[in-house]
């Protein structure tokens, strides 16, 4: 076992029933989906017929596309909403027992260290404000990354493996009442920057 | 973490990458549908201005459904084919420093004991056969359900908690070079019976 897990131990029970509720949403979705284009289809025959020369632009307008209906959004959106769902779940088991916190900064502080520690296994290297609603939190050894080569050979590749902590990090922060939004950078693998943008003041 | 992660540590990494897959080919295969998409709504368009009252029936087979196209199978499918590949990719990593398995009876007794405790985190209780291809591998706490409530009250609830690890099996086995069915029972939670049913000697 302990040969197959160079990192953490990620807590999979999570991520695995969130894999369910979407992929148990996603059927429910499609046959919600499939009732409705049937009936637009339906329509749509009705006023071919009656007026076979009309603008095929307005039929369009009534059959929104698959992609903008089925799909929402692309591969980095679905991962980072994925995310979201298990950084607000985690966040109340790992918060449970602690005291309320009260300001912005106790709640930073707590993502970076008790947060931090118990979902990507390690505290942050450094976490930094501009006091105007941004901070960078650092991790110079970011779990997820730690199985690629060092250096800036795969920093491209990295990106799209950031986007599932992004979600955990922004669902937890949600939950702990700060919306946000998450985004990450990478200089040199393993080390990662993640950029939180304050939406409100909680 | 350790007080997130009840039962033994699921190997992340393979998971995440899996998903990180899964979500790009989504992608990629919702573009090419909507090119598709679009080519036989023209095609459609066309016949229906030559024969407004052309048969919708015949209309219809040109278009599948959208849920034929792009669901592939139901949330369980899913699931299972999920973890499959992650079967695939799991058993050659374990696998690798052990000398080469020869008979049917030997890939079994190795997913049982080596596979099942690397990944599932504990050996098997019970492995039986028909000698007519049908396996029963138990376990009678298979760490999936271990943080479900014991007993015979979430039986029915398990089921789709049990197509990702019978995906597992199903992928580690066909690495193994056998190539079967996998479906799982349950009759008192967290005990599992796995049932496979090999297709073809290997």
């Amino acid at each position: 076992m302990n040969a197959l897990v160079s990192g953490p131990c990620f807590p999979f029970e999570f991520l695995h029933a969130e894999i369910i509720r979407y992929e148990k949403q996603r059927e429910i979705k499609a046959n919600d989906l499939e009732v409705e284009r049937t009936d637009k289809r339906k329509n749509w025959i009705e006023q071919m017929r009656s007026n076979p020369q009309m603008e095929v632009s307005l039929l369009d307008e009534q059959l929104k596309s698959v992609k903008q209906l089925f799909i929402q959004g692309n591969a980095e959106t679905r991962l980072e909403a994925l995310g979201y769902r298990i950084g607000f779940v985690l966040v109340e088991k790992i918060a449970k027992d602690l005291p309320r916190l009260i300001t912005e900064l106790e709640r930073m502080k707590f993502l970076c260290k008790e947060f931090w520690t118990a979902v990507f296994g390690r505290q942050v290297d450094n976490l930094r404000t501009n006091h105007q609603g941004i901070y960078v939190v650092q991790d110079n050894k970011f779990f997820i990354l730690t199985s690629f080569p060092e250096g800036k050979q795969y920093v491209e590749e990295s990106a799209i493996y950031l986007a599932f902590p992004c979600g955990i990090i922004r669902g937890a922060l949600y939950n702990l009442g700060i919306t946000s939004l998450v985004t990450s950078s990478v200089e040199n693998v393993p080390a990662v920057k993640f950029h939180v943008h304050m939406q409100q003041k909680s």
